[in-house]
């Protein structure tokens, strides 16, 4: 065993986790596609969609679930990478024994479109100049990051899911998916989500755009040969954070706590530990995340609109059979989502007569709870797989 | 009249305010001092504080009230600067026959120290250098601030105040004069305000001072004989308009409306409604406010603390008088100096048995409701002042 794994395996036992519960080891893997037809007109083409599975798919191909990711996910959602001391995104809830229980399901995700962890995005390489894409990547939309996924089910010989479930657009992509493929699904978690963006949403984000486009070096989107927005990206992830936390969860982990010192700076360097938390936010986040996968995510999660071609949400659901289960789950103190967005989708599900439940599970984590309340989205999540399996007539 | 006036007057009808109730044309005026000792126990020397008066100082002196500004306020809170088509920040609540009656009380207002509308602030001359202090300004804090009004006031000839009232930034002021000259102030009217600032607060405006010194025109601070640091002070300002707002204000102000198009642009250009409003203010505030002045305003905010040097909140207001009233306000949407920061301040008054008022104004207009809630707030407001005044036995 090298000694970066020891390292790793340290790290692991500090988080508490065991090891029979994680699905280990993982790789991401690659596929690649001719083209694909964007909601804007243009045309994607070629396309690299980043995947990783995790379990088995079984004998007649029914016990797929596709998880999606959040804006700063990946395709990276359990397990580990190799060298790497820290587990997918939602390493938590999925595993051996875990809501997302790997010996039962064969677990798919992949990065969305515009995305910066493998699958083509404005960083990708531009194959009629030899240059990254910069902004002259097309704009993509979560439709669009839906029918890339789609052709990733029909590339790994996948034509049902289980289910499609994820957080905050993670969610978004999960209702779209019923709404494109309503054949394709046979139930829908979306958690801490809307299927639609508030305008304070928009706010926010667009808040966060200015500040990497306001960025000299940003350069109109073609920083790649030099160097990044890195001040305007951290700026923008601190905004993020700020909205991702609560009042209550920012009381309980920092309240006005000083760092490093004992009495005020008089100066504008860092005096509490709050602005310490944000600064390190911001800087690791410029070390793993694109500036401009950056504004194309926040712009698809703005223009994300379930209601749009169909008139109102209710309509939206109409073609969805009724045999369809729903999870839709929300967090008492999430503000950027709040529970009320959760329950209008709620009410234009149950508007169309379908099976719907709701849970608004009590938590000071804010909008992150989705990514840190495990024990109660496990014990929810378990128990609406399985009916769901149990109803379709699954063996895995 | 001149033609600049009559402009001004057919602004002024379209704001249907009536020219009764204005305290009309006003100008700014400046007291010099020698010098203030300041928290950081550094000597802020010499000292400019810029201010207005409105209405008639009484025989005996006895009928001043000071009214305190906001982050982005000034001196100027009544009234028409000559030229000028927008009245001060609180015209609304001060005039002839307004809640802040001029008929009968001697209102003033002055700019904060650290400001950057007329007193000493990081944009001052550095007598010692004969250029700008920049970062060489001291770090003020909420109590310096107060001290530097309290000599004003000794300027002004005036040794008791009928009442201190102000919103937010302004109502931490009100909070800091009573605890601090507990025998000038008669009554207290802090609105949307709190006594010190949460994480959440804090995390808000640090972002806000990282915007602004990741500018690379900020040149740690020394940017006024160059290009000042617009991009980051209005991404700041941007920040700062969000956290005005509410959900449901933003909803009626701007829903999902497109701006200027009828379907998505597929661009990062300005798609929605709340994206243009927001550069909008984001690009007017760089032109009548100062970078620095934002660094060092924001951070006497975060620095506030009344409980700080009492042990607690309510060992703070121990040496108020018993015959001192509070007017505490807060607004229902108001979800950056949120209802429970107001009951603080009331329990802990309460705590010493203090005569205070509580008032929760149901609004939807968020934080920014202390500037535009006319009507509520007059009615609580002026009623409060009568009874004050009333058991001073002041005649005007």
């Amino acid at each position: 065993m090298s000694p970066l794994k020891e390292t790793w395996l340290s790290d692991y036992h500090i988080d508490g986790q065991t090891f029979e519960s994680s699905v280990g080891f993982v790789e991401t893997c690659y596929a690649e596609f001719d083209s694909l037809l964007l909601d804007s007109g243009l045309v994607l083409a070629p396309l690299t969609i980043a995947y990783e599975t995790y379990g088995e798919l079984n004998e007649d191909r029914s016990n797929a679930i596709l998880l999606l990711h959040a804006l700063s996910g990946d395709a990276h959602a359990a397990g580990y990478h190799n060298g790497h001391a820290k587990p997918g995104w939602w390493d938590i809830m999925v595993g051996p024994g875990r809501a997302f229980d790997t010996n039962r399901y064969f677990m798919i995700c992949s990065n969305v479109i515009g995305g910066c962890k493998g699958s083509s995005g404005p960083g990708s390489i531009d194959p009629s100049t030899g240059k990254p894409y910069a902004l002259r990547f097309p704009v993509v939309t979560v439709p669009d990051m839906v029918r890339a996924q789609r052709m990733l089910l029909e590339h790994l010989g996948i034509e049902r899911l289980v289910t499609v479930a994820g957080g905050s657009m993670g969610g978004m992509q999960a209702l779209e998916w019923v709404v494109s493929y309503p054949e394709v699904v046979a139930s829908c978690i979306p958690i801490a989500s809307t299927y639609r963006h508030s305008p304070m949403q928009i706010a926010f984000n667009e808040v966060g755009r200015q500040a990497i486009m306001r960025d000299p070096n940003w350069r109109g989107g073609d920083y790649y040969a030099y160097e990044h927005p890195d001040a305007g990206l951290a700026v923008a992830r601190m905004i993020g954070h700020v909205t991702y936390l609560s009042d209550e969860s920012m009381h309980l982990k920092f309240g006005r706590r000083l760092r490093d010192k004992e009495v005020y700076g008089y100066d504008f360097t860092l005096d509490f530990e709050v602005e310490s938390y944000l600064k390190y936010q911001g800087e690791v986040f410029t070390r793993r995340f694109d500036a401009n996968t950056y504004l194309y995510i926040t712009k698809a999660l703005d223009y994300f609109d379930l209601a749009n071609n169909h008139g109102t949400l209710v309509e939206a659901f109409r073609d969805v059979p009724a045999e369809a289960r729903f999870l839709v789950m929300a967090f008492s103190s999430d503000w950027l989502y709040p529970p009320y967005q959760s329950k209008e989708i709620v009410r234009a599900l149950k508007g169309n007569g379908l099976d719907c439940t709701y849970v608004e599970i009590h938590s000071s984590f804010g909008h992150d709870a989705f990514l840190v309340e495990s024990d109660q989205q496990t014990h929810v999540i378990r128990h609406f797989l399985e009916v769901t399996f149990h109803r379709l007539g699954v063996r895995p």
